[in-house]
């Protein structure tokens, strides 16, 4: 695997799951909101050819919760962000940008709407409870911005459906996508969202008190039984395939919700207190974009950082951020911003990293 | 080792040096503001020896800096800490509490003032250009607030001084502690300060422009030959004998800074501006306090989480947040919130982990 050792500590946080995520497996990690983030358990190949076919339960505590209460709760999440949040309902999920004065991304979260006043912000890797609470005070908002013991356990796969049928019940398998309900789970509401970081399907339950975490995890894995449940983790390989960015990876500060490919989430007509409005007005053409693209040739190693990508004539347009072989789709799929002029489908660009030079070709769509 | 493989990305950031760290044959790592910090070379205990007895080069690039720049700057700093800066020198590097409005800890950075308009700010382990941000945005305030180019690579050990006078001279030698001058490196001036994040002794330069890197690096090894210098890192050993806290660890977003012990950089009288400073006049008697601890026996293994402390009765006064075996003193160092009453010097305790119970003695001071 090639992966070098990691120090822990106790300020890589451990998760109401790791003892279990441990018993289960885990070969690696990566740390994710100061928190430990399970990535392989058998290979990345198997593990992607079994989420594709059964269901996994997934340890995403690291998906840390910012939960805004009070009065200004929506003002406050508003100012972050330019999806007009005025028609949220309070069993919705939302996918946001969360942009600075810039426009520039800061979090790419799914904000929970739990009631009128208060929100959860289900984080991607940046402190945005910081961010918040700078507004919070500089603002004079009258909300309270805190980090509750909140930690997200999703369920995905194809057989998720069965197993959250047999665990809550057919009314929790009808949720609707990126809606919630709330179950009852060792005497405690908790909310499940048909939600997740995969293209397979299925839920994230929100772990409401860590104390009950080994409890929940074992009662899914009962549940699971016969259906080939196995621990996983968010999957390299399928979640490049399915086009779901990465923050800090694919996503930087750099980039305005329109350069990341979320420009339908940005309602400039109506969000207009959204703290980067007028600089989003300004950006709505971007002049480089993410796509998605094809790299030739056999495995590529595994990408630690930027892949520079040149035109034929030599010219910088651009950098590969996320990279990995598909067996399903046997080739190189791949993550990419791409400067105008290059980023139309079937354009032939190069990969000009020191250990390695490929030939790469731009899509329109990602595999799905 | 005992510890689990690190799944590399790009959203875990390489540093101007990553290069050369390994090519010193770097065995593990940690992450640290979202980028890689090298956690051993030869082992944590070799590492520890060399410290002591010659000199090493730190790459702590992931001490990100936060630039505050503008006819603000200080006020906006200001708010996020109870440190007075209004005598603090434009040479001078202050170790600074940030804290929220609750007086709660946010971060613990060294302070760097370089213009009477001009700051950096030497991270710990959190997002502190978000709650900048922040507040730059909701006071309205007059200042830019980035993270510049700007990556410190350490020298530290009791040789250290004399690899920096080959390499700089001497009147960069004569540098007070905790102050900075500027040296022209590969053609352009960069700050050195004394000052990193061991009790060796040293100086910390702040790399500015990753391209220069790795001849900074080299340069400095070729400065060193002779002196046994040699790749190392913050040694987990030599700093909690130090003293030396870890936000994150040893320090949490729930910590005051009297509780931290970092009450002599509270001046309470003058730093009124600080957001957090009502909440802090009434937490200057705090009801916890980290304190330096002895486990007995042999080799404890490694913290991954807090260790509950409890008294002879079974009742719990407080958790254990770093330790390590000190060759030196012969003995297991440690790190521990102590709840009044049960700190006073000499007075015994009992670790009470699942995979541990010790019997500990409180100190009153560090191993230094």
């Amino acid at each position: 695997m090639n992966a070098p050792l990691l120090s822990c500590s106790n300020r890589l946080r451990r998760t109401p799951f790791s003892r279990r995520v441990e018993a289960a497996g885990v070969k690696a990690y990566t740390t994710y909101n100061h928190m430990l983030l399970p990535t392989v358990f058998r290979t990345v190949e198997e593990d992607y050819a079994h989420l594709k076919s059964a269901v996994q339960i997934w340890d995403v505590s690291c998906e840390r919760q910012v939960e805004v209460v009070g009065p200004d709760a929506r003002r406050l999440v508003q100012m972050t962000t330019p999806r007009d949040l005025a028609r949220m309902a309070d069993d919705q999920c939302y996918y946001i940008p969360m942009v600075d004065e810039h426009g520039r991304m800061l979090n790419d979260p799914v904000l929970n709407k739990l009631a009128d006043e208060r929100y959860w912000i289900s984080l991607s890797d940046t402190d945005m409870l910081y961010y918040c609470k700078g507004l919070a005070n500089g603002f004079g908002l009258d909300v309270d911005v805190f980090e509750p013991d909140v930690s997200p356990l999703a369920i995905q796969g194809p057989k998720a459906d069965e197993l959250i049928r047999r665990a809550f019940g057919q009314d929790i398998v009808d949720t609707r996508f990126f809606r919630h309900k709330t179950i009852n789970v060792q005497g405690r509401d908790m909310i499940i969202a048909r939600s997740g970081w995969s293209l397979q399907g299925g839920f994230e339950l929100y772990l409401d008190g860590s104390e009950h975490g080994e409890a929940v995890w074992d009662m899914l894995f009962e549940a699971g039984a016969g259906l080939d449940v196995h621990a996983g983790c968010p999957n390299h390989i399928e979640r490049i395939e399915g086009g779901l960015l990465s923050f800090g990876s694919d996503i930087s500060m750099e980039h305005t919700p329109f350069e990341a490919g979320l420009g339908k989430y940005c309602n400039l007509q109506t969000a207009t207190d959204c703290l980067g409005h007028a600089a989003l007005l300004a950006a709505v053409n971007p002049a480089r974009q993410i796509r998605p693209v094809e790299i030739n040739g056999d495995a590529v190693p595994r990408l630690t950082q930027l892949w520079p990508l040149r035109n034929a004539s030599g010219a910088s347009v651009g950098n590969v951020s996320s990279a990995a072989w598909s067996p399903d789709f046997n080739t190189n799929v791949a993550i990419a911003t791409v400067d105008k002029g290059h980023w139309s489908e079937g354009t032939e660009l190069v990969v000009d990293a020191p250990d390695l030079e490929r030939s790469v070709r731009v899509r329109e769509k990602f595999w799905i």
